[in-house]
């Protein structure tokens, strides 16, 4: 099978880092472009991140062995995933959607722009509408798609799969993991022994994009963020309330039965089950459960009524993977599916 | 000036270290007998602590050279501090009030005895008029006086602060450090790169115990409570709802003025502010302001409104000290100051 | 093809579970009994598990469905991982053997037994000799083969590799990983901010098993054991002198080609490289290095000359790993590979 | 009694912080000046250091109203802590030594300058006599005065306390604080379940300076650093090797009775006992034994036989305080009572 050629904007970096390992061995992908700084390119990938891969598995030999590029130079991929800061994400993606690419970007630059989705294919699909309005303003082949931060994607899953009970309160107590602040990020000394109980921005964005991205008007959101000592995995303790308040076994049941287009579609990267709900009294756990459906999953445990509002429950969700490079590749599958873009 | 005869109960564990640390130096109370288990009896503290004392500093001179003593021994001390085990610490504690002694204990046996108060003197200081009964009851000189829950005396006071615009919801996730749960306590397991988002029993407790001692009967609590890789302090991320609303201004005015008896009569032990106010947006944090009134100090910052309920804050106190000797130690302060124990 | 019947006793424990994990979908073992205590056994091993499986993946579908059994029941397996607690390991893995069985041991019960092979295949597989010895001392057509202590194996690996030289003296700091020592283990409080610079034993052991793996009776060791905030990974900052003293070159060429037995052999669960040699100034890292040959290779960085001995150099490996439950894998694929036992 | 008159030149520095902790209640010290940068300058210290404080204790009231002053400004001090980043200490320290200050700093710029002492108290006072060469080749009133690197202070005097016995042969393994590389300094991707087995030029550092500092011509020194996730105290596992080699009760006895002329002229800041011996097996412990008198204190531990130099040991020193701002303190104490500058 011939497969559809696929490129890494800002390869180097950590979420560069995780797109190359979640794209060796993709079924549909094959990478063909690695870009990064003038500086990175003209020597082998491998050669280039000796000292600064940071994963646990080695550098797949095949991404090991290609040339890095410069973005000045000529790419041949179709779909591009970028990781880049926003200063200059903002018009090098336009650039690579202006020659025809489907440019797939975790940065923060375009989230907000007109027409492009913020895509959470779980939770918005529809928004996939949007594409062919910014292809016609922009008068480019190409478009934009991005995917939204990483604290909120769980909370957006977790209200989808609860709709039918109209959600209208949710209150949310972040513990979010230190790689969610890149490299180097969080100072040592800040975690160590320590938490910092704010996270500039945070709060104000999952106020925000939760119920741009679930379109539920009617949701009231209170976040607070806080800062700790844990790698991987930001643990959510939230309270809800509803509208229609179901009982304690339907909320466990839409929550287990969950099931989106991704699942429908079988689309490799998406999580089987969506969803996955633990008895447990002590789960969910960063490092015990950001791996489920290879960190693309959301985790939800210790379901059980509020005092205040209606329900209070655990989730989690793995920051770097469903809350980043995961979350673009599982949009670029869906997108070929819905034959947004062909193989060459 | 003649000291008061004070022992402690349980002088080897951890909280009984603390006790030790805290009673050094002090102007009312002079260290007379400490107790432990027969195998300890009979030996120097400092022999017996070989190994054992796990405080930063060093062993005080004169606590180092005292002989331990068993239950079994006679006793001079006025007032007992105690800190064993519940289920010894319940006829233990009765037998020495039955000697005529001031137990104040931060074991939790009798924190439900009828007539025994569940104090925090900047709280509840009328609970003191129970002792007379309690003397009654159990034909006693001595009785028996207990401090509660380390998560749950920051929320009493920062309640008791804002008494006056009546509280009526409360929610709270606690980020706990792991020194609550004694040594050897949590697995590091448990807690490197990672959170448990359970801790046995302790939300009933926070929901049930902030009632009892606040007398707010009015008010509902909501707790989800976590064990965090810190050492000591107890960061929660609170909201509030009040019948009455105050304006943040006056919110943080009720917070920064609070005085309460321990701090009018210029208990040695009572923090001065009671309430620290943090205007940082990045504080509190446990490492930075746990020791603050040398450890008996409530801080709050990040005061900010909660588009669900009226206010959030973030609030630390110190669990070992605050919530266990230190909380002890201002107990016996307030009982020697209202006349209920003399000096011999 | 057929696979050999495998058995794990002590299944539910930390190096059970690896074993579980080691065992999926391995080539030639297939599990037939999983043995722990009475309490445990009749039921499913996924409902035992509840609360108890702390690997970072799920347990594997097949095993969660297996009835856990005790070790009254009968078994099928032909070869027996065992992790039991050495005391009660001692008289249970004799019976195993003595019904046939290739009893395949982490435990430290039999170590030093005569005739009880303490292996490492890449290092002293003439030890597989002392197979037939045992078998007629002990009247029985299975035995028991053992696997040593976690950091002493990267050390023999080394040692053998480096053999050509004559090792004389080795000069060993090691800062080793909180899994060593089990669940619950090494209490938060013991290495939060902290390290503790002693391991019961440990020193001891390393200092006595090297010699008696490698058979180097020329070599003296000495140790110093600290335990550190980091969960799996044993790191080791070592210094050789030898008789023979390569240059850095030959001692770097050594490491990289060295090639034993199970690499030859193509043994499933070999690392190839068996020794990954990185030049980076600031590797191997526990968590970016422990995972290398999935666990199994040992991590060499930081070559350099020792102004006093020869060479200094900085190595790492995989202590639950390459240092317990996958350490006794290789033993058993070797055994199979060499007709220690057949399919039934 | 009237106070010499303190300055301090980077106030508002990790190291800076510490400077205004130590010289608070300083029996011969009074702060007249606080320097740090242009932007900085002009308002309250408590002002500037709103968010920016990172000390355990709160700001000590006088110093936190002192208006914070630049270095083109006037200063009144007779004598200048200094820790500033190396490129711009070089000038700046020259010039205050020219307007007749006595500059003490922690900064590296001038470490290797002819005629500037490098100088630990207890280990080379002799140094002093360069003062004079040094105030006559500048042609100045004022000097310079250094302080070594953190991790050699705890090795120096260890080596002074044993010189009787003629080391030879060092071998040292560190395991060393985060703080030492300041703020922001490493990451917490770094340390988080990690140990980074390299520090810059740290190797070296120890290897060269500890040799010039204690002038022991025949000592060989080999070290190996580490960086691990703990805040403050360098723990070291070292190896010596001695010309006459004492019994290990000598040993003992040698470190337990050192004492040099900060102790016999009783300095304020100097440690009584300058060293620490623990006999308990799982000691020295950075957490437990870092702040021994009051972090000035170097604390060993695990004394016994090495297989292949003559005794191992651990030792512990703060790096803050030791290895910064305390041994900038103490050497200022020194120079005092020396007679090096006098009150105005």
């Amino acid at each position: 099978m011939t497969k559809i050629k696929a490129g890494i904007l800002g390869a180097t970096g950590m979420v560069g880092q995780r797109f190359i390992e979640l794209l060796e061995n993709h079924p549909w992908f094959e990478l063909t472009d690695l870009i990064a700084s003038r500086e990175e390119s003209g020597k082998s990938y491998g050669e280039v991140m000796q000292g600064k891969w940071v994963q646990e598995k080695e550098i797949p030999k095949q991404a090991a062995s290609m040339i890095v590029k410069h973005s000045d130079e000529l790419v041949s991929c179709q779909v591009l995933f970028s990781s880049i800061p926003a200063d200059i994400a903002f018009k090098l993606e336009l650039d690579y959607a202006r020659k025809g690419i489907a440019v797939i970007s975790n940065a923060s630059a375009h989230r907000m722009s007109k027409n492009v989705p913020l895509l959470v294919p779980e939770v918005n699909a529809e928004q996939l509408d949007w594409i062919e309005l910014q292809k016609k303003e922009n008068q480019s082949q190409g478009f934009i798609v991005t995917n939204p931060n990483c604290s909120t994607v769980p909370l957006t899953i977790i209200l989808r799969a609860l709709e039918q009970f109209e959600p209208i309160q949710l209150m949310v107590t972040t513990m979010q993991a230190v790689s969610g602040a890149g490299y180097p990020g969080v100072p040592s000394l800040d975690v160590l022994d320590n938490i910092v109980p704010y996270i500039g921005g945070e709060e104000q964005k999952i106020e925000s994009e939760t119920i741009k991205i679930t379109g539920m008007k009617n949701l009231k959101v209170s976040a607070s963020c806080n800062r700790v000592n844990v790698k991987d995995g930001h643990l959510e303790s939230i309270s809800i309330k509803f509208k229609n308040k179901p009982s304690q076994e339907q909320l466990i049941q839409a929550l287990q039965n969950f099931e989106a287009e991704p699942q429908k579609l079988n689309l490799p990267t998406a999580p089987k089950p969506c969803i996955v709900v633990r008895t447990e009294q002590n789960r969910p756990q960063p490092r015990l459960d950001r791996m489920n459906g290879n960190g693309m999953a959301i985790t939800v445990g210790r379901i059980r009524p509020c005092p205040i509002l209606d329900y209070k429950m655990t989730i989690l969700g793995h920051n770097t993977i469903r809350g980043a490079a995961g979350a673009a590749v599982l949009n670029a599958e869906l997108l070929y599916v819905k034959g947004f873009f062909e193989k060459k």
